[in-house]
């Protein structure tokens, strides 16, 4: 398997002699600074790694160097800002083309970069990152499909613990918790669990909302195992179903189910979205999918790469992709399924596994 | 109360006409941009903000039009990133002086708005975005003193829960939960639960060690309330603690109480500090206090402004600063006490009261 300093380097369109990535103050902190150095402990602002094809060094506060070292990354530490600059400019002496993460930086801190990078220039290399992180190593899908493994557990378990009554807040609180009791470092975001009219905002912060019977009730979570994440999202039915809620449902599982089987190495992105949004243009729900069918997902919950309307992200085998169509009708409710899945070199392999069953809870 | 447009606008040093904040991809957020807008729920990533004095608009994909409503804000969406564009070049038309949040902004999303500008000079108001956040209105105070009461509340029940034998993510996953439970919407940060050497590291990520006897036991946790946080730290042993413990435990104590003693309207960042480290600094512990001694909070967890050696803030009413000296003994393990201050005319207000005795659990 090559080192991630590789893979970037080899992903390059163009000549890099070094690539600069730097943390800003929480939450400003570029992912692809852990993703290249593997270090998953520890907060790292200001931080900076420097990487060449053979090597990779970080450079961070002292504060650092105990979860650096845990990680078996070469680390120099500072203490103060001039010191970084100081060891930022030893380290880009003679070089002449700096490549940082546009995406990832703070525009402070391209101008800090480009101070001390001695007259070197300074060139995008996003584009090459993210096709570097896209594309998982065993490491990395074993560490997804743990967090995936932990999603679908509690998954399953939501209709032990979530009932009419409940708050909003209570049962986030509860997904939480038992996410981590099953060796989650946290929740790989802030776990939405919304009632009723709530579920039509696909964003939506839980608040202190009760759950009535009738309503609907979507969940969407994921865990965080040593930096890599899931993503799910299940829909239930507090009590009985109405017709119009099954209808929803069963549009929105049939969409779903079509777009995870239209993931094979070599279908674009739009394609798999197509599949989703066609199933749900043919229904009464016609236009209210209003979100893309999904993203990348890795060391971030949006990873680079996605499936939609407008995506030019083609399947290839190592990619981990989130499905997840949704209908939402304002002031009636809404409903989202969402799994994760592996891109094989003959098709596809689902990585969370919770139920899907319409269920009343 | 000033609105936080007029606060951000009479804090400029310079004629600015049009400020615009911009959200990235997660964790690329600009948390300036939920300060200036109000916007307490959603995700919002890639969404804009465009502040005048009289008015502040965002710019959403259509994902948050429901969110963004909630908070009562005025709001533009889009579909695509076009779209977005042309947006940004109708409100930015003839404006000759655009403001950026150098430290917020992706260097991607800088070049993005300076190319839809409408050839605007960009202007960096990061100095004065810090200032407006720094001094916090009576809202924020009320946020902040909630998440601070949770964090609190949750500190007095640690001896309950946490005993031998538990593991370090089992008692982070407590915590969370207590703390969602008490209403809190999140943990502000990842709830750091450290056992005996690993107490020496202050950006530890739980693990799976099991807590023994005659070790230390360090927690480093917050509460978000409606956006706002905070952050406390206490540590505790596990059974009977030796000389060397209660030595560092009451000197870090003495410390954080110098330090809290020293704060009042029109003292110093760095006097502050120099009043906890000149406590350790006397002590058999002098060198082991290896950060700062406190940042600012608000709708950040390091909000702007600080405590430490090279820090120029000086305190002023309205101010909420952690206070948070520490030693730490590779190998051995380290003792941390936080409190979160609130900044007041003629001193402070403690607003975090968990005890700080010397607890054994």
């Amino acid at each position: 398997m090559a080192t991630k300093e590789r893979r970037i380097f080899s992903a390059l369109e163009t000549d890099i002699d070094a690539i600069v990535l730097m943390n800003g103050t929480e939450p400003n902190l570029d992912n692809s600074f852990f993703y290249a150095t593997g270090i998953t402990s520890g907060l790292f602002e200001h931080a900076v790694a420097i990487i060449t094809p053979r090597r990779v060094e970080v450079l961070a506060s002292k504060l650092e160097e105990l979860s650096a070292k845990v990680a078996g990354v070469r680390t120099s530490t500072y203490s103060t800002e001039k010191e970084l600059a100081e060891l930022i400019r030893s380290r880009l002496k003679g070089t002449r083309r700096v490549g940082v993460n546009f995406d990832g930086l703070t525009h402070a801190n391209f101008r800090f970069i480009r101070k001390h990078s001695g007259g070197g220039r300074m060139i995008d290399v996003t584009k090459a990152i993210q096709n570097a992180r896209m594309i998982k190593d065993q490491e990395e899908i074993s560490r997804i499909k743990k967090a995936c493994d932990i999603g679908s557990r509690v998954g399953d378990m939501i209709p032990k613990f979530v009932h009419s009554g409940v708050r909003e807040t209570e049962a986030a609180a509860e997904l939480n918790y038992r996410m981590m009791k099953l060796g989650a470092e946290a929740p790989s975001f802030e776990t939405n669990a919304s009632w009723g009219p709530a579920t039509a905002e696909p964003h939506y912060v839980p608040g202190a909302r009760r759950l009535k019977k009738g309503q609907l009730a979507l969940f969407d979570y994921g865990a965080a195992y040593r930096k890599y994440v899931s993503d799910i999202t299940r829909t239930f039915v507090c009590g009985a179903a109405n017709t119009r809620q099954k209808r929803m449902y069963e549009t929105v599982l049939s969409a779903q189910l079509a777009a995870i089987d239209a993931i094979r190495d070599g279908a674009s992105g739009k394609k798999v979205d197509e599949a989703a949004r066609s199933v749900i243009d043919r229904s009464e729900f016609k236009g209210r999918f209003i979100h893309s069918t999904g993203h990348g997902l890795g060391i971030s919950v949006h990873d680079p790469g996605g499936l939609g309307p407008q995506r030019d992200t083609v399947m290839k085998e190592g990619m981990v992709m989130t499905v997840e169509p949704g209908v939402y009708v304002k002031g009636f409710g809404g409903v989202r399924i969402e799994d994760d899945v592996l891109v094989t070199k003959n098709g596809h392999r689902l990585l969370t596994n919770a139920s899907k069953e319409f269920i009343s809870i």
